[in-house]
């Protein structure tokens, strides 16, 4: 199943000449769902092909403009476009006023609904549930409440092993129950064990998204063997009081982030713009956890095929 | 005195992949003058290399997202880059509002002031006068109150005479009141008249920005001879009725604007995301009024050197 994240923003604060603040796209089974939504998205999503029409989920971490400005355009414009169906819209609950406010001066009435799902920086909740995934927020440190988002894939129906089945000529009504791990009995009375029939399907991916938070070992737990986790990493070590003071975290944090909680693979992103360059931002973070790569804007990092 | 408009953004409602909604900085005199601040604006700023710090005034036409969104942005980027002198805000009064709500989510407070100017689209103001301009509010037809903004450059001093003033050998202090158009009587009691020592000074130059507007002849009489009109062509007007509905322009309606004004010249702009090129718009509008130009995002025209 296809399982996909494309990175639209990389800076924190404010944006830079080559970078727009955070915001990414995942795809899903073919279903796109939007995590943090700042000033530019929908730009950056006409300049990556991401079309707003495909997405029917979005979360918003936390009401520090680098996360949400985008919001309220891309929201009109999927009015303007004539986008009949809900949106999800799993955020802090103040965005409701800050989006309300807006279309009440603006006189807009959304042709489409908007459901709201309001995510809380107390303790881990399960937000989303669906055939395909689960997502959990997961409670971050920063200096106004503020939740990640645990992506964790479905496990999968086991894969029936096509040669078997034809070989036996069992009928296509029985596949439903041998996916979901039943023995197959033939005609002539023979058991066929599940076993036979079918290989374990792959094991469920996930993803893990922290910005923007303290480094503090609270949320370890909960991203335990991530398949990919991306981590905030603001700034170099060097200015560990800063990140400190604005509740951020370092490159080499990151990296220890990754390590301790057994992740595959890291992904460092919401760059300061102190950084032109990001070559030193990645070479502190691989010095403690070596698979890591930047968040590169219209960059796809592969989940599952 | 230079007097010059460039523009940031040049679409409407939607943005679309090469065109930003409305924005345009005015340079009067070495300080900048920002007019609407969509979505992006800031992103323009940095792909234009206009200098947030250099910004003391900004003008909101009216509230739609096409033409503030990225307001709150800017103020957000000003702060976090250390600025302290106020920012005086010319707005419809909701903006108020809307601007403290996403404040006190994100809990922060400016660093810097921001003085509010609350516009009226009932009738025509003087906002603000200084030493180089005047401005007055133009009420339009929208479909929520609206204003555009004309912008009158000040009178200059008459133009001293070099060879003139040399030659009689009168002293720099007598300068200032003869540029104010003062006689100079010589030590030998001759008097020479001030027509004699200067020249006229250019005459002031003038800049409306009209957007967004039913096509109505109401605020011609205020607009009369423009040296720079910008005016809004949302459409074709071949599709007249739909900018009737709106609330907007044509590109026809627009030359006949700067027709029936006697503008010196007209600058086209705020183009329906339809139209993926705008020549058809820049002839439909020539074809009324021949020395229009397309608002085309980074060009600058040149009101007064």
């Amino acid at each position: 199943m296809k399982f996909e994240v494309t990175i639209l923003g990389s800076s924190s604060a404010t944006p830079i000449f080559n970078r727009n603040p955070t915001a990414q796209v995942l795809n899903i089974n073919e279903k796109l769902y939007l995590i943090d939504c700042a000033e530019g998205t929908q730009q950056q999503m006409l300049r990556f092909d991401v079309k707003a029409a495909r997405i029917d989920h979005i979360f918003i971490s936390h009401l520090h403009g680098d996360h949400y400005l985008g919001l309220v355009g891309l929201l009109s414009s999927m009015h303007l476009n004539g986008r009949k169906k809900p949106l999800k819209l799993f955020c802090p609950e103040p965005l409701k006023e800050i989006i309300e406010v807006q279309l009440k001066y603006s006189e807009t009435t959304l042709h489409y609904p908007i459901e709201y799902f309001f995510t809380s920086a107390d303790k881990p909740a399960v937000i989303l549930d669906n055939q395909d995934i689960n997502v959990e927020t997961i409670p971050l440190d920063h200096r106004i409440p503020t939740t990640g988002f645990l992506f964790k894939q479905k496990r999968r129906l086991r894969k029936i092993i096509k040669e078997r089945v034809e070989e036996l000529e069992i009928p296509t009504p029985y596949f439903s129950a041998i996916k979901k791990g039943s023995d197959y009995e033939a005609p002539n009375g023979t058991i066929y064990k599940n076993s036979y029939l079918t290989t374990d399907p792959e094991e469920p991916k996930s993803y893990a998204y922290c910005s923007d938070t303290l480094y503090t070992g609270k949320y370890f737990d909960q991203i335990q063997s991530t398949s990919l986790l991306y981590h905030e990493a603001t700034f170099m070590h060097d200015m560990l009081d800063r990140a400190n003071q604005t509740h951020h975290t370092t490159a080499l944090q990151a990296g220890e982030a990754a390590l301790k909680t057994g992740a595959e693979k890291l992904v460092i992103g919401h760059f300061s713009a102190r950084y032109k360059t990001l070559n030193e931002l990645l070479e502190e973070a691989k010095s403690i956890f070596p698979n890591t790569e930047l968040a590169i804007e219209g960059k796809t990092f592969v989940i599952s095929e």
